[in-house]
């Protein structure tokens, strides 16, 4: 059975491992093995907070290196963008040649939504400091869009409006499920 | 002569060329070759803006994968965390076995600056949406740090008060180049 690392924000939810298990289920519906990342889970009384938040780095490393396949939530977190944990992981993912699906609850393009979080005009090509706003009709930054497309994965975005569940509702992650079986199943 | 990947948020500066330019001599002042990433710079006419951005993704990967290591500009861009290519491309590296060494043009911790961000008090815990602050006394989201000191490398921090050189200052990058140096000279 193929494995896939169920990246994405939604680590740092008080409700992190309810969401988990109904992806892990999900994962089992189409014929997966769903692998959750671990977060805050580790508690060793003899360690920093540093030395722990450096183990859960390297389980997270080794939890993608047995995987087959990635699906992660790119759901902007606290920034125009992607959270910066699961971009790493993504380019992890790639560079260890697995496939990458990734969702995200606002289809607004990555343009749009830099240039609101600046407060500048939709169409800005450059924020206050002159420093340019990528406009390459893309969901994210394009290392974000290029791994994953390169990695012959696919990007799915639904709209949801209501901010409780921007980063629990789980339509555009079934959906990467079935283009994931599609093409693995 | 080893060979050093540029990553960083300084390629969308109006004059990214010209700090491309620097940090390429500063990379040969203490033996190595600095490769700058492509950001904005392949125009053919008849390819779409979402074609030139998978192109330039591809090419940037490749150019990881010709070098030994990293040095990442890791201050936050538009965020409380670093330019999201950048983190993408520290776990790409990170993958492919590369070591890397950052730097940031602040000292202050990724909770500090993620409560600040988010208008909460310095030592809370959690976001309006319950959603987990990271405390582990790192400079950024724990698979960032985690990936840096998970590769032998290391994280420099500076202080830079003035805006207009948060991006373009180099003291902390010459301080990577002395300690890659001392790794690899």
């Amino acid at each position: 059975m193929k494995k896939i690392y169920l990246a994405g924000p939604e680590v740092f939810l008080p409700n992190a491992k309810e969401i988990g298990e109904k992806k892990k289920k999900l994962c089992e519906k189409y014929g997966f093995e769903g692998i959750f990342p671990l977060d805050n889970e580790i508690d060793v009384s003899k360690l920093t907070p540093h030395e722990i938040g450096l183990i859960i780095g390297a389980v997270n490393e080794s939890l993608i290196q047995i995987c087959d396949l990635v699906i992660a939530n790119i759901t902007p977190f606290r920034s125009p963008s992607l959270d910066v944990g699961t971009a790493y992981e993504i380019g992890y993912a790639k560079a260890s040649n697995l496939t990458i699906f990734a969702y995200s609850t606002t289809s607004e393009l990555f343009s749009e939504r830099v240039s609101l979080f600046l407060g500048l005009d939709i169409r800005a090509k450059t924020d206050r400091m002159g420093m340019q706003i990528e406009r390459f009709e893309m969901v994210d930054n394009l290392m974000i869009d290029g791994g994953i497309i390169g990695s012959s994965g696919n990007i799915i975005l639904t709209d949801v409006s209501s901010l409780k569940e921007k980063y629990t509702d789980l339509d555009g992650f079934e959906k990467c499920l079935i283009l994931a079986k599609e093409k693995f199943g």
